[in-house]
């Protein structure tokens, strides 16, 4: 059996090796001719699968390691009997810790004993919003639920869900949905000049889901008021070439890589690995786990004079701090010479990301400490030492 | 013997405890009755110690667990023949790792992958300026010492120090001096428009000494130019009233906390405990390492997999990030309601300053790792694990 796969996925070898022959390519320059003997294709975001790329090819299946599908023409792929697989949630985690790493900046900036007070209004509670909603409310935080799609698909869960209108007076608004237009609830510039102006300076607003859920125009108008929020954004419209001015009026910007820690892509190998086994009904003997490098950090003991807030903070940002992304995309936006050179710079640094490992990657040992803390610790994600 | 000791100072009954009967009072509101049946008297930079309080006591010795002795009547002691002792260089580390810090967080600013390429001009390289060179030495940095009075003192070591012009052109320029109006080298607005001038953008100007040292008005002037250099300020001139504006201008600010670590208020203990053994012939039996309790982060992990400027920052900001002390001094200032309180706010954030460990406190076990790696932690003040 001959696999193809984009050369950027990691870990082929190690889940696919004994299945039959792998063929790297380039995820970018991917041809017809490079995929007509495979039996599997596995793709990332960077190919597009249609009938150019496989008509007339072996492919039975094919398979990406991402939660998007934009990339796939799905109708084709069904009426040419071609089964397909996605990595749906694999990078939910990753975002989740991403915001929970921006809320704890935020509650140090407003000087807060505990960033637990803050109630947090999550819009879009698919697989992201979910996972950060668990996070959270083991945390104890206050968390409001915002997603009309659900709300109407489980209507014994209803008072689960909250408005729109309800999320925004949250002290924190995390946006976690994707862009739609023609639905019954689309989202394209679901936050306009009206939902911005009822925001105040002890608000922060997040958008890690797709950045026109914002409208970035009446975004930036509405910093430029005395009285702004404060504002985290991980998505951006018109991206790679995002607006400057925007740039340089959000308190924390990154590049479009919340969801891109090293575990979570790791898990998108290991979904389609999933996927590939039920397809070829073999056993799934392979765990992501398994094939985890040993991380950067791989231990911290923390002993009873710490503090709680203090020493979750301290591990969370040991793992990721955003604003070393920060920093890295102003500086290229700063450089760069023009909008176009802004938009290769974006891609770039999503394209170079350094390796970033979830909370799970480091071992926290709590030497005599309280169960509060032993909850926070794994609420967060943290494996504790027995 | 009886010990009248401010009950701020740490650790006195472990250091004082079987010298004699302790007293512990106020520092604030020390009087002569308090103090008048004393042998020895203890105090710190809040009690003002002369001719009014010490009049007619028993006093023989006084020690000040602190660097300054601008509280003390030094001529009326040595008059009366009480003997005297300070705490020089106590707090020298404590501020060396400030500078550290910000020097950390200006290089992930700049996005540098190597933070060793600054050129760091120290002006004042006393206590605190040659702890500080010794440092950023050992970590590889190209380091300049500005310091006339000992350029003078020392003709044959002359060429070890370069004139403030050029400590002035250095990436980061870091002040370190008392002030000082009517001597050979005045301190006293020595960096004043002409000097803030010639710094550009690409320039860090960090002042620990005394607020006075720069012109703070000149200062906000330069910083409204659009090629103002960042500033770092942990004193400021007429503290506790400080310039809101210049607050506002400054890249990361702090009240006058560089040298408050945990370790060197400890440090001042154990030094006024030495002199105190002197000058009763007591044998020295006691180190202030015996009495340290546990520091909440006791200890880090780091494998081969961790790059050494990412790993070193990482147990850097663990100790201590400045930029937590930032978000406090700018709150309290920004919820004031008058120079006065602001004033008050200001002076609280000193007294009430929380337990801040130095990096020595965290022990480092580096699993396959560089000697490299290993000689940049020891630089830096952790501990190895063997
Ligand atoms: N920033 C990143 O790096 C990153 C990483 C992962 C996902 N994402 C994006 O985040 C979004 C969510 O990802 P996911 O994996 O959770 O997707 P998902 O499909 O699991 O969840 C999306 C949720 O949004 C809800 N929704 C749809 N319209 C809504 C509306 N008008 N108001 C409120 N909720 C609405 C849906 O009902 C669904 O529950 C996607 O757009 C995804 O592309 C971004
Ligand atoms: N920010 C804080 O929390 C903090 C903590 C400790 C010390 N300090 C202050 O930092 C300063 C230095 O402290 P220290 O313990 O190193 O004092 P120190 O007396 O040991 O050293 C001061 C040095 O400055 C030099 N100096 C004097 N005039 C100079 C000039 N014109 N140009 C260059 N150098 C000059 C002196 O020769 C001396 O070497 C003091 O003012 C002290 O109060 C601040």
């Amino acid at each position: 059996m001959l696999i193809v796969a984009d050369e950027n996925i990691p870990l082929l070898e190690a889940f696919f090796g004994d299945m039959g022959q792998i063929r790297r390519v380039s995820g970018r320059t991917m041809s017809a001719a490079d995929v007509r003997d495979a039996d599997v294709l596995l793709v990332r975001s960077v190919t597009r699968v249609d009938k150019a790329l496989l008509e007339g090819s072996r492919v039975r299946f094919v398979g990406t390691a991402t939660i998007g599908t934009d990339h796939v023409d799905l109708a084709w792929l069904e009426q040419n009997g071609i089964r397909f697989s996605a990595a749906p949630g694999c990078n939910a985690n990753s975002v989740a810790e991403y915001v929970l790493a921006v809320l704890s900046l935020y509650a140090e900036l407003q000087v807060m004993d505990d960033w637990t007070q803050l109630s947090v209004g999550i819009v879009g509670a698919g697989n992201v919003g979910s996972e950060l909603a668990e996070k959270l409310l083991r945390l104890g935080f206050t968390v409001k639920l915002c997603d009309p799609p659900r709300a109407m698909q489980e209507p014994d869960r209803e008072h689960a869900f909250t408005s729109l209108e309800d999320a925004l007076t949250c002290d924190v608004v995390t946006l976690h949905t994707p862009l739609t237009r023609n639905t019954a609830h689309p989202t394209y510039h679901m936050v306009d000049t009206p939902e911005l102006a009822g925001l105040t300076p002890d608000q922060l607003l997040i958008n890690a889901g797709r950045g026109g859920v914002i409208s970035n125009s009446a975004l930036s108008e509405r910093l430029k008021q005395p009285d702004a929020p404060l504002v985290a954004l991980d998505v951006w419209e018109q991206e790679p070439q995002i607006s400057a001015e925007l740039l340089s009026q959000v308190w924390l910007a990154t590049p479009h890589i919340a969801g891109y820690s090293f575990e979570g892509k790791v898990r998108g190998t290991e979904m389609v690995y999933q996927a590939v086994c039920q397809f070829l009904g073999l056993p799934v003997r392979k765990k992501a786990g398994q094939f985890l490098p040993q991380p950067a950090l791989s231990k911290a003991v923390f002993t009873s004079a710490a503090d709680e807030q203090t020493a979750v903070w301290t591990a969370l940002r040991a793992c990721y701090d955003p604003r070393s992304d920060d920093a890295r995309l102003r500086k290229v936006m700063r450089l760069a010479r023009s909008g176009e050179e802004q938009g290769v710079a974006f891609d770039r640094l999503r394209r170079d990301y350094p390796v970033r490992r979830e909370c799970s990657s480091l071992k926290v040992e709590l030497k005599g400490s309280s169960r509060s803390l032993q909850d926070s610790f794994r609420a967060a994600g943290f494996r504790l030492h027995a």
